[in-house]
């Protein structure tokens, strides 16, 4: 019997500034990737997403990213030394840990924001850095990750559990990392083809690239986008269809097999 | 023999912009209250601050304060509930201890900053829900503060210890509270006339506010600031005086007696 | 024949936060209040709401608030002087009249936004340094303000001209200023209810208070909020009935008596 | 007669974030370039600034910066369009024009700062869209600019008038830019040095770089940095050494010949 994650970025309202519809994406998903407050969120829609989590059996993560509250973390920033990003990564996970145990809930993962992530994918020194930073903070901290780059090559090496993340909702270039939202396509918006991507990707224990190469991974976890206005729906029909498949989704931390 | 703690609000610089003297300050205090970047600090100068002072022996806490930048988080805010003042302070505390968790360093105390600890002086509410979110935290966690007022009360019925602070550059109005620094000689620069204060403090185990009243309370912890220009001057005197007067300084977490 | 300007609180987004419908609010309302880059709105969203006002002919105004984001200008804040304020109102309209010119629109208005607002009613101090600031900026812009306080005392007495406001979907308490946010029945959800005393309101020429006391006032604006669920479908049936009224709809620059 | 004019980077302090020494800078240059509020920079520390700068017969520009506080306008960062750095341009002329009107001062120029300055240099459509955003504020407005790059030429293209700036404390690569700040010997600490390069620039009418090539530039204004260290001592310096030389420091509004 296969089993599955579904994870969503959550919690990434500041103040008044409300983004995604958080209430209804927690009935659907069962692992949360929680914004830390530096490209969106703060410490009440923080405190507010994991208690909702935890009230639906959902897990809870970290979501980290570069202080660019205006760009939501989705511009590229250069100039800050690996040392230096990695005590950024300490700080929100220490941050968001604190929320999550107030609350009686565990953090149990963490995923890096937009252009933090992205920059690491490719930068051995900067993966090193923040995979020593997440470890510092909790060895047990499970790294959500997609796999074959740099970020998940020192999470290897660090001795970090990775769970490999496939995006329902976008599609891959051919370096097997999702295309820039900029670029045609980037970003699907029709239900039915997310889930049918979906579920050929855990069949096939693979990701499909725009041109159509097949890249082996293990499917962990899935993830939908909540700032997507049709988030909602994908994840949804992401849910009714993989039940009805018999896949099991469950939170991340009850995942065996990694 | 008499003891006491010398504490600083240290690490309150921002990006570049720098405050104090920090390194100088390290030298002569035995605990330092670190910013925790929402009225100043930031991931890179806290793990610097905590780093030098684990150097020194010197004992690090928390130092949380309003989001507010700009108004170096004393400026008067309302409109927050007591509960989500809890949060923010839960975020701060969070951030700071697995800074210093990364850094092989304990975090020790909490000290709040600015209007957060005015306003809670005389709001009920508003310290029962600080204290509660520093004792969720960590419920061996001190915390540093003025006595005899709502936030000391509320501590004490947490049972969360308190360390009684007094301040050996400041001038106290007659409610027991240090003048606001807008009014005349609410700050005192001359190094000798606040060493001449705190052995006075110590050896009554009182303060004397403006009008000359004395009011009794242990004197746990002196505290000089760092942003105060002669600030260096004033901790170097405070601990040649404290010294050859016999009194020894010891980090917070030292102290006997509470 | 009776006129009437319809104004809204637009262009309060910041980078990836929408905040209401702008384009539909756009549609409906005579002139638009552009949030300046404090409280909400970045020089992007300026630019983009200044470009969409133009083509629909509608006026636009700069609407400053505090340098509160997260609080979202509506937050009491204190401790900034009157003229420190009068210099942050300077900044904000002289960003809002570079943009409005470098769009080829005229900035017409000003309306103070949030507890900028709330403070400066009972403060004269603090609305004479306002005034005195948008007079430096431009003599000729029009001051929108709920009359009877020390905002329109000020404006009045510096020469400058004061477009009386009224809010559709606000109750008045009995100092007939609108009830803060949280109180019962301060926000008016139901159009039709809204249309019916925006007509009373212009028909007698009156704000009438929840205890029903009728305070005269010319009604030269009245006030839709975007940022309100149903701001879009106030507007709407506003906008059918003043005109089926005999009302005619003016940007706040065309209106003629004051 | 040679003349030439002294500028500086002032009014970079942010709320109790104090940034160099500003008077003291005041006393000794011709020309100031106030931050505005985006990299550093708030509206009363402008007020401030332009008032001091006034009462010196000192000329105050724009210095626009990203929105990027934290790293105080030097991170480079990439993702904004250029018409949306245009906006951003417009906007902090504009608030900076109308604190210098309300202060009874003129803006006579802009200068960009940090990567928005460095990265204009390289890019055309950058460079364009922010020539054509000063442009459209204030077609009179001088472009204080290090030439023979993409700016200057998109300012000459634009009928800009371009004052032509090179740096006394800082050293040249051979592509003609100032060397990184975190290269060796990119930022000159020795007065006497410096005062002697500016000498030998005003005398060539030509920077030289580090590797000793010559590159011939009209010199207009020359820059020392209010942020170093020993910015005073050199803007001390120089001022002596210019004077004795028979140079004359004027504004940059008053220099004839570009």
């Amino acid at each position: 019997m296969q089993e599955v994650d579904l994870n969503s970025d959550l919690g990434e309202s500041f103040g008044h500034f409300t983004v995604g519809d958080d209430q209804a994406m927690l009935k659907l998903v069962s692992s949360a990737n929680v914004a830390c407050g530096f490209h969106g969120g703060d410490a009440l829609v923080m405190h507010q997403t994991v208690m909702a989590a935890k009230a639906r059996g959902v897990d809870v993560g970290a979501h980290p990213g570069f202080m660019d509250l205006w760009g939501f973390g989705r511009r590229t920033i250069t100039g800050d030394s690996p040392g230096d990003l990695g005590r950024i990564v300490v700080y929100q996970l220490g941050a968001m840990q604190a929320i999550a145990r107030t609350c009686g809930h565990a953090m149990t993962h963490v995923k890096l924001h937009g252009a933090m992530a992205t920059q690491a994918f490719t930068d051995a020194a900067m993966s090193a850095a923040i995979v020593a930073a997440i470890r510092a903070v909790d060895r047990n901290l499970i790294l959500v990750c997609t796999p074959h780059n740099e970020t998940e090559r020192a999470a290897r090496q660090a001795g970090l559990r990775v769970a490999c993340e496939a995006f329902a909702d976008r599609n891959y270039g051919e370096n097997g990392l999702t295309l820039p939202r900029h670029q045609p396509d980037a970003v699907i918006h029709d239900p039915e083809r997310a889930a049918h991507r979906a579920l050929q990707m855990i069949d096939e224990q693979a990701i499909r690239t725009q041109g159509g190469v097949k890249i082996p991974m293990p499917i962990h976890t899935l993830c939908v986008h909540g700032d997507n206005p049709v988030g909602v729906a994908i994840a949804q029909k992401l849910r009714q269809r993989l039940t009805a498949a018999g896949v099991t989704i469950k939170p991340i931390s009850q995942l065996s097999g990694f």
